[in-house]
């Protein structure tokens, strides 16, 4: 673990002109950073004496007031690092918070790297790793279901559940090697058959938290959607009934509006990122011949999710038909979407689908030009069905969202289950404990106790600077 | 003058990604807006009794926890804009902070228009317009002039100087007035002689104020500068020796970097914006031919600044001649820079262009390639000679830099000299006081005291949501 002895500073707001912009300082030198830079101008003087009060003054770079604003200190441990903590709050104009910036780096802070402020409150036990990665999500939500992941009330779940989990194996441990290093000595500790409990236990929360990683993936991650079908059965008017109501959100996040191949639309707690878009909303008429059956196919098999969009007032056609079969051998969630709803039935067309219907694992019947309200909240509610559980609670429940929280518990299961095994099938004490212990470091691993540098760099370095 | 009667909040940081978010609350109902979409976790709950302590707690949106954050409540008058006033810090992520903010609309705030909160901070008494411009330039500061010139202290001399030119005139009015109401009474006031030593007093005054247009002008709006020459003479070469040591601050703003026909480069207190710098960057050799005449006229024609470079160790060629004929006419400062000092010296070029010397305002030798940094202090020296006072101290002197304010003090000085002129010429004091009253009124304009409510709007609708 890296030990922080310097005090760093960064803007902690996003980069851009604002209103107001916020430059952070932490570290043992925090105040005495801030003493040389701002010089306050009201009633109240002594900012070491005042933790966790807005003080005005001005702000000095090199002796020059550059402009003025708030301080606010906050003292270790009860600030968002846990070290002494400043906050300068300064006009949010690009060069003159990037000059604040600069006066606390000429004072005496060195430059802090992206996620150092939350990787410092990780390191003094201010947050667990979970707990940091759910900052993260947070930071990056673009739908109210990872929002809901990754507030508070869910982080603390979740570690609280692998701490329960941790703790029971932990003193299971503890008792077998306390048997093993005095056998002759009666420590009141588990018989064999509570032991098997304690590990049957273990097992079933792990299997259960593990369950948790398909909902849990598909609201933090996203779930790789593909809208197909023929040419004018009606991708765009979907498109723009998922879009619609969220439109704002969609075009206010850098990187997906540009990027005309991806957008990302939240759809009840998940998000769905639809692929492809760019022929989507630009309503090209000859799609399906325009991209050819070989880059159809190369979507589909990426996907986790595909609409297949038939118009059922007409026959199925050809291309239909071909459509069904690239998808058939997908591994992903497939919906077909019955489209054109307004213009009446077609016998021939309910008679031939019934024959591919099986296919699917839900078949939706819409009409998105003129009910594109209802069309969304349908496409809500299978979605909904497919990706998340009826006994996970989104925003409650314990859940694993990353792919490292998931092999780290598919890891701990295999060593409960071995050392099930060992008791089971009468092996000495030692075996199972050494599972047991195996189990552990996998859990500790995951709540950031017993991880190894490289992933806390890795989980840290996707923070942005002033985190 | 506009009435506030609603209590408005936006998101005051800029838009985007970043640790720390916040979002400003103003008005009556600021306070209970904030208890219905916070509570407090910690030992400090007492919001209304706890100013200006930021407070740690919980963020709801229609009952849910969205994030947690930090509270902090500005009772007024002592808040930014006279208001009850509150902060609420949480999670920079995008859709986090909208979150945030629409839990505050939802709790009966109004969405602040552009420049709504400083808006009522100058109608609270809070700032005066010209200082709440000079909030605006720090806000698009590019370089430290602007943020000098921005600065609280240089805000408050203008305001100072302006409100001294006012009372000044304002004592002489009033006892004009007296003394035409009460023409028996010895009202103890000015004598004509008196009288004319204070308008004469403003003239100067109001003089010396115009006379920083020049100098706030360069500084504020910046210096539209051409860098002309003919093909390979070290356009680019000077352009980066230029941008060099400030090519961090020119990528990091954006719009000039994506647009590169105009890129803006602080030298000294001055921002030069450079155009067409497309083909300096570029190092287009055949620059001149490609761009023809006409469009180099036309670029000459708009600029106020021309740097002409020329090979002086060369003879004057053709070319170097039309672009001479080409500059001559304009109003622009001139500066000649003879480039490839290092190449050594050749006797026709100087005997050649001693005929030109005196078409140019400033004649300067470099070597932009072998001394960059030396290049970069010449062009500096000359540059700050040409556009700023010796007796102009930007930062610590009142300096006005707006068309607005400048326009107000060219009509003052006109009706104070045409109440010079009606007191020497005799004519009645009415007339003289008249003229009084359209300087004094002119004054308030610019100092926001009598400003009429189109120029309010047009100067805060340059200000950002949530300033």
């Amino acid at each position: 673990m890296m030990n922080f002895t310097s005090t760093i500073a960064a803007i902690s707001t996003p980069p851009g002109k604002g209103g107001v912009a916020v430059i952070r300082i932490s570290g043992d030198e925090a105040l005495s950073v801030a003493e040389k830079m701002f010089k306050p101008k009201g009633s109240l003087k002594d900012l070491k004496n005042a933790p966790r009060r807005q003080i005005w003054g001005d702000i000095l770079s090199c002796g020059e007031v550059i402009d003025d604003g708030l301080i606010c200190y906050f003292p270790a441990p009860f600030s968002y690092t846990g070290e002494d903590v400043i906050e300068i709050s300064c006009h949010g104009g690009i060069l003159i918070t990037r000059c604040v910036l600069e006066a606390a780096l000429s004072c005496g802070a060195a430059l802090a790297e992206a996620g150092e402020f939350t990787r410092r409150a990780f390191t003094n036990g201010k947050l667990t790793l979970t707990e940091a990665e759910a900052i993260g999500m947070l930071l990056d939500a673009e739908g109210m279901g990872q929002i809901r992941l990754g507030r508070a009330a869910s982080r603390e779940r979740l570690s609280e559940k692998i701490s329960e989990i941790h703790t029971a194996l932990l003193s299971l441990m503890s008792s077998i090697y306390a048997r093993i290093d005095y056998p002759d000595e009666d420590l009141g500790d588990f018989t064999d058959s509570e032991a098997k409990d304690i590990l049957k236990s273990a097992k079933m929360e792990i299997e259960a938290l593990i369950a948790t990683y398909k909902v849990g993936r598909a609201v933090k991650a996203g779930v790789k959607t593909v809208i197909a079908g023929r040419p004018n059965v009606g991708k765009s008017t979907l498109y723009n009934a998922l879009t619609e109501d969220e439109s704002a959100i969609v075009t206010d996040i850098p990187g997906t509006t540009r990027d005309i191949l991806e957008c990302s639309v939240p759809v009840g707690n998940i998000i769905l990122r639809i692929s492809d878009t760019a022929g989507i909303r630009d309503n090209v008429t000859d799609k399906v011949e325009a991209i050819g059956v070989e880059r159809s196919k190369k979507r589909i098999e990426e996907s986790e999710l595909i609409f297949t969009l038939f118009n059922s007032s007409e026959p199925l056609c050809k291309e239909d038909i071909e459509l069904i079969r690239l998808q058939s051998g997908s591994s992903a969630a497939k919906i077909a979407v019955l489209t054109m709803q307004d213009r009446g039935v077609c016998d021939e067309f309910d008679k031939e689908f019934a024959g591919y219907e099986n296919l699917f694992d839900s078949v939706i019947r819409i009409s998105a030009r003129l009910h594109p309200t209802e069309a969304k909240a349908t496409v809500a509610q299978v979605v909904t069905s497919l990706f998340e559980e009826e006994n996970i609670t989104v925003g409650t429940d314990a859940i694993i969202s990353s792919a490292n929280q998931y092999a780290s518990l598919v890891k701990a299961l295999e060593h409960v289950n071995s050392a099930l095994i060992a008791y089971t099938s009468g092996l000495t004490q030692d075996i199972a404990s050494a599972d047991v212990e195996l189990a552990l470091s996998e859990l500790s691993m995951l709540d950031g106790r017993g991880v190894c540098e490289e992933l806390v760099s890795d989980i840290f370095s996707k923070f942005c600077v002033g985190k």
